[in-house]
């Protein structure tokens, strides 16, 4: 069995009927598995998070933006997240027996199909066609209200869809990346700055690990504070070695760990280096995990 | 989606042929995925593992049945290994969404086509009638050669099938039981006393964990010893905590942990309480864990 995944998000975050159509026009497809819509009215933004088979997944997220570009009018667009189109960025996520190239493929396919629709489009991470557009706050730089200009620009030639501003709809980021895992690390501590000062030593931005983004948080409901991670490797910065070092700096502190949570969903996969370290299970594979003999 | 294993053993570990042909048996049932067939010569006994939905379980099992009693001829049997039938011992172990009373019914339906059949069957573990025969040790005490006249014993007349000797099937114990975890852990060291002081430690017998059963033994080739364990309960008696026993009882000798090693399958949540110990991740579920949406 392939399994694609694909995290869409559109600038539509309070009309629930609206947004609730189209996670029944995603469940509607065929094999494919919708496991998160969630929605956020201060950001006015959603996020889709579903799988399936490539082409199914692809048939889904076409459903998705016909609805988007159909329903959201980007014209006076307010919310704190950044954000450039009604359907503002859909990245795809391979994740059982799709190769980076076949998700590159989908990726594409969705995108000429915005292009058709007026839709410029520009590819990030690992769809990317030009290094400078890799990085997804680059290519969104300025926002939907920088779009008008940034189109008369050469170097922001779109990749695919019209070079030519379009209102309604803005443009899109489509892209194709690595799982990402949200991991939290909670401390016993209400020290915030503590937390930001463990997050720094962790993170790439501050010559941390490679494939870590990490911010210090206030938890204060539960008096303490947390390091907030975002995962985007979990191959080559596993799980493991960044909890440890995490337990190291703050242990230099006479602070020790509470507790640690993932948020959202986690490949079976990241669990296998997982049980490798701490049961030193040099050998372990997901492979014996007899679940897995079910999923082909 | 419902998912019962059955591991089966029988009374043939030499005839390569026959014992493919049982294996072609059982791959052949639809939605039945065989696992694993291995055969032990010395033993003169062969393992298959499977799993599926409970009706194509019992439809394979049902063909291995009928050919073990067809192709083995008990009289004369020799081999290294306890047992009491040409089928000897068949455990059915609930996985998934598939609860013990139904894998029970399971097991009497295969009881009574064994017995059916003019086979004399014990239940044995989850499924035994009598608290005596909850034990398969107990059940298969003193071995086919015993049989006959066990059977004109009513304290052992058998729970399904006549209480009359068949000497070519011999008897047969059908069990239903929690999913069993092989798990060894090496030793850096050569002294096999003290693999076998820590295994005394840690296993049931001698006041260890409930669910332990556990041997020490000796690695020649790799100059370690190992704590070879069988973790009957997975849920009560958690891999992690035997782990960390073995080491905070090795370091007391100042010996360390060389590695460890699950042998064959692990159920995906035998897993869940691994992460939630060592992440510290307290409401961790192997929900989460992506692959688990395409099993349903």
């Amino acid at each position: 069995m392939k399994v694609l995944m694909c995290v869409p998000n559109i600038s539509e975050g309070k009309n629930l009927v609206f947004i609730n159509k189209i996670a029944a026009a995603i469940s509607s497809t065929e094999k494919v598995k919708l496991l998160e819509a969630s929605s956020d009215s201060d950001h006015h933004r959603s996020v889709f998070g579903f799988l399936g088979e490539p082409d199914q997944v692809l048939e889904a997220v076409k459903k998705l933006a016909d609805l988007a570009i159909e329903g959201i009018d980007m014209t006076g667009h307010r919310g704190d997240h950044p954000r450039m189109g009604a359907v503002d960025v859909v990245p795809f996520i391979p994740l059982r027996n799709v190769t980076t190239d076949e998700a590159l493929t989908v990726a594409r396919s969705f995108g000429e199909y915005l292009g058709s629709k007026g839709v410029p489009v520009y590819y990030y991470e690992d769809a990317a066609t030009v290094e400078g557009r890799r990085n997804l706050a680059a290519v969104r730089k300025g926002q939907y209200e920088a779009l008008q200009a940034k189109l008369k620009d050469p170097a922001w030639a779109p990749d695919s869809g019209p070079a030519q501003f379009n209102p309604k709809a803005g443009a899109t980021a489509v892209g194709v990346r690595f799982p990402l895992i949200a991991f939290n690390v909670n401390l016993n501590s209400k020290d915030l700055e503590l937390a930001n000062k463990i997050a720094r030593g962790v993170r790439h931005l501050n010559g941390g690990y490679r494939y870590v983004r990490a911010i210090g948080v206030n938890l204060t409901e539960l008096g303490l504070v947390q390091v907030s991670m975002n995962l985007t490797n979990y191959l080559k910065t596993p799980i493991h070695r960044v909890m440890e070092t995490i337990r190291s700096e703050a242990a230099r502190y006479g602070i020790s760990i509470a507790g640690a949570e993932f948020v959202g969903p986690v490949p079976l996969n990241a669990l296998e280096e997982l049980v490798r370290f701490y049961l030193q299970a040099h050998d372990f594979s997901v492979n014996q995990v007899i679940e897995t003999n079910l999923l082909e």
